[in-house]
């Protein structure tokens, strides 16, 4: 069984402003450690790949070679959310092994412990040996609101979960009671299958993904969990969960920094030449050639990216995107 | 009558870092408007004065030239407060003109109304003309504590007012009380009296003073309230007040800034290259080359100054004295 990695690089979200840019979107930051978010993602699934492919925007081609240099590049014709994407890679893994196994990871998020990450992507494909398409269910740690979950069955002999269904993004007291069921699992967008069953059940739920495949305009945009893992649970069943706990984040906005760098004493993640007195809880990020001073304050994310600078409280990092779209109105090219 | 406005202008503070810095104190920034406060303070007086001296240390007698250009400079030979400057300043006006009146002026603070300005300081110069040392006395409009106030007692036939007692800074109950009772004004730093009149006092009340001014490293250091205008008050009781209301504001720190600056429909005071979204009550100032955004902030100062920036909430805006005494600690000069 050969394993080959394809990275997801095709976002360009505009939850980093004024860090990420149309040009250089959230994958290429380097938001945790000292390398970019694709590049770590590209370190921590070579050493189990047999070869590791990235999918992304013909914008962006250079910036993944520049990455990730041993990486084989698929450009997207154009950006159509992942089922497109993943039906692309298959056909061009399969083409060079019909026999491939596929692990299909996002290329912006971040895992604090590697080893247990690789032993789980493993068992995924031990898992995914038989034609199934198998997810990776992480273990919640709070009572989150903004992911998919994952809601398990039966146990298998192999150690992996049968799926009995996608559950979307509950409210705060269904996330309460998830967080308590060990049946319920984030849905962290990381799938193992063998390339020619990832076919077949876009042959069955979207055969205009697959008829589209030479005339990419016409390409359907759908995610593969709506596309194809939901409904493939409610037919063939054949979908597994294998769980795990590897230190996980989506890195989702600014505000999920201090879970995932180191922190001073009172809880701030500062970088850069920044200056904090009397703050608690905040994100400073002094990336400009400019000191950053900041002074009493609670819960703020401080952000400067040299040309632009963000002030915004850490419970309303998600607002962020406000700034872009007036920023747009405006015209301002030069800082999107 | 001659009246010579003498613009006291060696001030060093530190609570408009990063804007101000030890070549550039805050008299030298342009807070209010386009032109900095010490050319405004020039621009106000000139009109009704004889002639306009400035009073300032070695270090900055050339940026006095470059913002009044018109003006006298007088050198203090060290920082000593307010009696020192203003001795000097007698002495010299005096052996140029030995009838002078002399209007001592702040050169960092802010006027809204500069014609009842002018016509208070023309009364107060009438007032002055028998030999009395007479003080501004401002309306005031909130209960402020960071001011010392002037008790004022019976008015006099050209309609100033004795004074009756310096107070120090009240608590907030008192400053309550002080804002409520007509007898109760800010003493805003303000002072007219002749020449002679005040060397009169000098000599009286700090005759160290007077022996030092050929060898000014001997001087003490003490301001004229506390130095002449509060002993006189309780010995000659040649104090007068002329009451002014003239939109008068110290401009004391980022935190005043509102109250002397165009304000958007949210209450927000914004200059430079800022967005604001969902942002009430807030300063943002960036005078540096880069976009400044704030997105979902309350009372918050923000302060881009091009090679450092402090955000600071407006309830801590003294605070910044903590930064600068960091920046000391780390031997960052460049930042100073």
């Amino acid at each position: 069984m050969s394993l080959h990695a394809v990275i997801l690089a095709g976002g360009s979200g505009t939850r980093f402003w004024p860090l990420s840019r149309a040009k250089k979107p959230k994958q290429f930051l380097a938001l945790v450690t000292e390398r970019t978010l694709i590049a770590e993602t590209f370190a921590r699934v070579e050493p189990i790949s047999d070869a590791v492919w990235v999918v992304c925007g013909n914008d962006h081609a250079l910036a993944v070679k520049a990455e990730a240099p041993r990486a084989r590049v698929i450009v997207e014709p154009a950006a159509r959310n992942t089922a497109p994407a993943i039906a692309l890679a298959c056909r061009a893994v399969q083409r060079e092994d019909p026999e491939a196994t596929i692990a299909i990871l996002p290329s912006d998020h971040h895992i604090a412990r590697p080893d247990a990450f690789r032993s789980a992507l493993t068992a995924a494909a031990e898992a995914a040996r038989g034609g199934d398409l198998v997810t990776l269910g992480i273990r919640p740690t709070r009572p989150e609101t903004g992911y998919g979950y994952l809601r398990r069955g039966a146990q298998r002999p192999d150690g992996s979960y049968a799926v009995e269904a996608f559950v979307e993004k509950p409210d705060a007291a269904t996330a309460e009671r998830y967080v308590q069921d060990s049946a319920y699992a984030w849905n962290a967008g990381i799938f193992v299958f063998r390339a020619d069953a990832m076919l077949d059940a876009l042959r069955r739920h979207q055969p205009k993904i697959l008829d589209a495949l030479d005339d990419f305009a016409r390409m359907p945009s759908i995610s593969i969990d709506y596309g194809v893992m939901e409904p493939e649970s409610h037919t063939t069943h054949r979908i597994a969960l294998v769980a795990g706990d590897f230190g996980w984040s989506d890195v989702g906005s600014f505000a999920a920094l201090p879970e995932v760098r180191a922190l001073d004493s009172r809880g701030n993640a500062i970088s850069g030449d920044a200056l904090a007195v009397d703050c608690d809880d905040c994100v400073v990020l002094a990336e400009g050639d400019r000191l950053v001073a900041a002074v009493g304050l609670r819960g703020l994310c401080i952000v400067d990216a040299g040309d632009a600078l963000l002030v915004v409280p850490r419970d309303r990092a998600q607002d962020v995107r406000a700034v872009v779209e007036a920023l747009k109105k405006q015209g301002r090219q030069d800082k999107l």
